[in-house]
């Protein structure tokens, strides 16, 4: 029985979280077209996460007044945001440490009741996005916005985030990037941090790692190098050459294909209506119009079917959102799926510790080192 | 195939660093025992786990040099952690976001050659123990130590943190003991930390997982507590009706026991006989005694046998390392073998990203909130 090959279609644990069936995500049994379809909100499904089932209305307002009261970081957190606030430091490697640092000071980190660690769980996912936005505004000069209670999770940020108030259609569309990116079953960050969660550590550890593996290029940041590529086209002029170009000299196109999804990724229409009612009548409305040349190109030459980083890029790049920080925005939004896998595996935990192969010498006798 | 047991057995990787074999361990084909017969220091294991053999006499000079050249930490390091100074606050979490924000002050920690990571690793080799000194003085309102070049890893560390030059046996003794926990196959923080490494995330984010996992109560954290086991015993005076009161409550004996070795820890012989040096004709030359007492009890009554970390509470006690920070001594020894994990994987890297069994409700149907 060998996971060597990344532990490939190789079962780690049982979930109630989401599914992955038949190229179909599914989050606690309702298959993700509902949410779009009910226009559903960020924090509904956050609720469906964490507690199995969809909220009442009265759940829901709780839920939300949970949430609401806890967005405004302390002082000593901003300064922390602050010391970090430079234009050349990593912006995951800043959430990390500033996620690690709120454990630090939050001196109910260590209990470790089923309430505390509910509460640490609030905590993080209200506050998450006060830390991105105020680094956000730190790191280009400009003073963070206080948090405000009368909106939702998605109004609110954007309203951090730019000093207005969103219109409709953006809280909808930002609504609807953060539910399509909120839960994938086992992807890597989720692996790691319910390993991280087996050991019954605290809630605070197991996002700091999460955080740490979303930023590797192999997980995170396509997006980012997605909305990077569409400005290299834009500036060309011409999608055809242009990908022509780079798959001849064999690089790889970025936003296309995935390791689970065959024939669909069933996110990616979603981010691409939006990307297009975001663009229409816009100075960028041909960021669409180049993203959908490279669709078929793509599908045409190499039968790749673009996945969910594809049109996010665009989504975000309308919503205000720099692209250097693309990956904290997805972290923004997986950190309340990891959050409900951490919950999962503490709440009927088994250590996860498997074995590896040795493959190396044995029985080596140690020379003293003269005579090595 | 199914790994919903926590992965037991489960083969997740090949590995040439470390193997346990019929209560065995050995070190990329060198038994523990080897190290410890022909008293070996920390510096020829940490080179060994990382490049695969024992470095000649160049070799190891040349190594040695480079981690002495990086055991100083710049003053905002230094500030970062005086911020977090303080008694209550969790010394694993401060290592965790200290170790975190070295990385965002790090410019080239985003470099992904094989040079730069391997620069990233002796990095942090070398700068952990100044950090872990550091915060130890500066939460008891003791100033800290500069590092010395001129003294090699254990007597650094030593020296660092209790600003005395140690002697012989104490420099051994804590050789043996970094030695002993240097690597340990796939433990949860080394696994942890390969699932990490997996997405090409940056070292930093690695070492901060594999601390935030390190941290649980299943995993680092028992020679803490079997320290203030022997406090209490040492107190009521006597350890067979202390234990006997103990297990009549269902309760658990830390230092006993192991998920994966069966027979004996190979380790802990090695612990016991310099638990036994260092307390001979000293103040605590009882807790040697009661440890022996408490060891026989649990053999005679349980049939557990001591683990790597019974006696290791009273080595590190024996240092003058207090035992609120033991985990820190650990994570200290081990980061050697996650560093050599985290190279491995990545040289040969394949995403780790298992499934799960979903096994909660389908095809659900979304219902407007005023109708649930």
């Amino acid at each position: 029985m060998s996971g060597t090959n990344g532990l490939k279609d190789m079962i780690a644990c049982e979930t109630r979280i989401s599914s992955i069936v038949e190229d179909q995500l599914a989050y606690a049994g309702y298959d993700i077209s509902e949410f779009m379809e009910h226009n559903a909100n960020f924090e509904e499904v956050i609720y469906l996460l964490w507690h199995g089932h969809l909220p009442t209305q009265m759940e829901l307002k709780h839920f939300e007044a949970d949430l609401r009261s806890r967005y405004a970081i302390s002082d000593a957190v901003e300064q922390c945001i602050l010391i970090q606030s430079r234009k050349h430091l990593h912006p995951m490697s800043v959430l990390r440490s500033t996620v690690s640092l709120l454990g630090v000071y939050n001196l109910d980190a260590e209990g470790d009741t089923i309430e505390s660690r509910y509460e640490q769980s609030l905590q993080i996912m209200a506050k998450i996005p006060t830390i991105i936005a105020a680094f956000a505004r730190l790191r280009t000069g400009q003073v963070p916005i206080e948090p405000r209670r009368d909106l939702g999770f998605a109004a609110n940020f954007l309203y951090m985030l730019t000093a207005k108030e969103p219109t409709e259609l953006e809280v909808r569309a930002f609504n609807r990037a953060l539910i399509l990116h909120a839960d994938h079953e086992l992807n890597a960050s989720t692996f790691a941090a319910r390993v991280c969660a087996s050991t019954l550590t605290d809630i605070y550890s197991c996002i700091t790692t999460a955080i740490g593996t979303l930023k590797g290029p192999l997980h995170g940041g396509a997006n980012e190098r997605v909305y990077d590529m569409l400005m290299d086209i834009r500036q060309q002029g011409d999608a055809t050459s242009y990908l022509k170009e780079k798959l001849d000299s064999q690089e790889k196109i970025m936003g296309f294909g995935h390791r689970v999804y065959q024939t669909q990724d069933p996110r990616e229409k979603y981010l691409r209506e939006m990307a297009k009612q975001l663009t229409r009548d816009t100075p960028d409305e041909d960021l669409y119009r180049l993203s959908r040349e490279v669709e078929v190109f793509m599908k045409e030459t190499k039968g790749l079917i673009p996945n969910v980083d594809f049109y996010s890029a665009t989504v975000y790049h309308m919503l205000g959102i720099d692209s250097d920080i693309f990956t904290l925005i997805f972290a923004m939004s997986r950190v309340s799926g990891w959050l409900a896998h951490i919950r999962e595996q503490q709440n009927k935990n088994k250590l996860i510790r498997p074995r590896s192969d040795y493959k190396g010498p044995q029985n080596l006798t140690y020379l003293e080192i003269g005579r090595r």
